[in-house]
């Protein structure tokens, strides 16, 4: 990691050195306490994804307010946020391959830690790496529920990979995951809502499916910031695992609420922070934050505090705004706080979260999981 | 950085865990050594750019066959590889602020570092903080050559900032840096020739005012993978800054060649190395390798061994091999090489190069300036 972090705590927002990761704190906080609360109201665990912020400082924060643990998509991110002190963690993943398995099941051994499978050879490896350790480890099975991603088909499928857990002495069965990402972006409130009721639907049979056989599902988890309210208050989900609802990108805030409109309850608390490297130009101006600090799979990146102007075309360390809509001007040196597209790529660009509060550098977090891809 | 590597010396292919960033060296050694025949040939000066390797063993490979130094975009990126041993570095960028200034003017202090500037207050800043330091430093005019990025237009604006820079007490001025990033991806021959030759008429133009000014432009620095042949046959410039000619992604490989064919004489040497982690479905299974292992931004990346099978939609940590063209099937835990769209902020992602020769794990580098993005 960058062993300099772009700001020291008590500098001011100016002071700061850019391409830098800002967190506004106290949107932030309403942010965390919003979802603690909602999760609360609805009767349902939170534990929100780590793969979002990457962060035992935001994990800490979350825990702090209730949440039972969070998740990640990784072992290797598993393993930086155990190392850093947070031990309850769900892997809503696949984990393929001995040395993953490996150390899986060695992490799993000081920390709670869970797991997902789809695959009946990648039971049986896991089940015969955590009997060469002589422990037991707990396994969700995943169900696919339309994501066209990863997981096995709810009813049948599920049930005999269930069966097979239960049968393996050194694996616990604990329940099921069910995630569809492609619903948590459907702009429409009704179209989440009914993707939703969808995936109810397949898991309540699939539940009672698996009571016949003698299976209990304790733990019924998934969801994202799209659709949280409706897996919340289905009966059918225990647990939520929403990840942006923490920063809020433009993406997400396209999303309409019921009346059609897109005000959140959630603001946006993450900016990439960025400077005015050239402005040779009276209709554009170039900024320090390109490809290697802003994600670009959901679009381009918001300008913060001046809607008239617009951020185009990245190149590796510069972009552009354009001005022929603004009515003010942008000096060299400027700084301009920028909204990513996609907070969860973004935030893996960066080794520091600046966290800001008013005008003043209050914490300097290390992104503690960046580039655990493993 | 994580710390641990993906492979260790010694370890044969499949033993390597992903995603991983592989260079076949063999190719990469090729690369290295026609681009230094080239430049040889054409009798200018090679200064590979660095943003799109970051690797000070990369950097070493090039300048033991014959080049210069190397290139940075960011002052924080010199740093690392300056630390790491290469001395020879010049910032094809602008830099401002006084942080980036006073770090750019003590690093120029222990190594051969230049820089570039379009803006006549950037200038006096640079003066000013070099002069606090009893130093001098080489700069040189970026101009605007149609990038519609940085620089100042040719002819008269540069003319202002050359004289402003001989001016000054604690800068040299060097010459002339242009580059056109919009040119090096045209997809015809004739179009990237048309554009490099109005390149240099901008400059032949710019230098011959400059000349009648009484002031030398000792070096003329620009060109990409993209243009290199036209720029290194103009008898303008001096000396050429290729940097993706080291690995070709998928995007270099689609330009054409002057037969109009996209055959190039730089191979693929770089992989994101990949492992089926869900193998459900017989029409597609899924790869970890998503958008924090490769970039997007030129496209999606190609399977290097098998055409018939393309990857699709990629999440956080997931891409989606189709298999509905492919007569082979792909088992869980099987890995694959995918050739990434765009090489640079690919790399950016990772911590590690695996350097691969046949079957068996050669070298482990680390990406020496990942995430140096100040």
């Amino acid at each position: 990691m960058i062993k300099r972090a772009p700001a020291d705590v008590g500098m001011t927002l100016t002071e700061i050195d850019t391409p830098a990761l800002l967190i506004d704190l106290e949107i932030f906080e309403s942010n965390l306490n919003q979802m603690a609360d909602n999760a609360k109201s609805l009767g349902v665990r939170l534990r929100p994804h780590a793969k979002m912020h990457k962060s035992a400082d935001v994990a800490q924060a979350q825990i702090a307010r209730g949440a039972v643990g969070v998740c990640c998509q990784k072992v290797s991110e598993a393993e930086c946020l155990i190392d850093a002190g947070i031990h309850n963690i769900l892997i809503t993943n696949q984990v393929v391959g001995k040395r993953k398995l490996d150390l899986f099941v060695e992490l799993s051994m000081r920390s709670e830690l869970t797991i997902c499978v789809d695959n009946a050879q990648n039971i049986s490896d896991l089940n015969a790496c955590a009997a060469s350790r002589n422990t037991k480890v707990g396994v969700l099975v995943e169900v696919d529920v339309g994501g066209e991603r990863c997981g096995v088909p709810s009813g049948e499928p599920t049930l005999e990979l269930a069966t097979q857990i239960t049968q393996s002495l050194n694996l616990k069965f604990l329940g099921l995951q069910a995630y569809k990402g492609t619903a948590q972006n459907q702009r429409e409130f009704g179209d989440r809502e009914n993707a939703s009721s969808v995936i109810s639907g397949y898991l309540k049979e699939t539940i009672e499916l698996l009571k016949e056989h003698g299976i209990t599902c304790k733990n019924v988890t998934g969801a994202g910031t799209g659709t949280w309210q409706f897996e919340g208050a289905s009966n059918i989900f225990t647990e939520l695992q929403p990840g942006s609802y923490a920063f809020m990108d433009a993406d997400y805030a396209r999303n309409k609420n019921s009346d059609g409109k897109t005000a959140s309850e959630f603001g946006h608390s993450l900016f990439v922070y960025t400077t005015v490297m050239s402005a040779v130009h009276s209709d554009y101006v170039v900024v320090d934050a390109g490809l290697k600090s802003l994600a670009f799979d959901a679009g381009m990146p918001l300008v913060a505090d001046d809607w008239t102007v617009n951020y185009h075309t990245p190149s590796d360390e510069h972009g552009v705004l354009d001005l022929s809509n603004s009515t003010r001007r942008y000096a060299l040196g400027e700084k301009v706080r920028l909204i990513p597209g996609h907070c969860d790529p973004t935030v893996n660009l960066h080794d520091w979260y600046i966290g800001v509060r008013g005008d003043l550098v209050e914490s300097v977090w290390t992104v503690t999981a960046r580039g655990a891809v493993f």
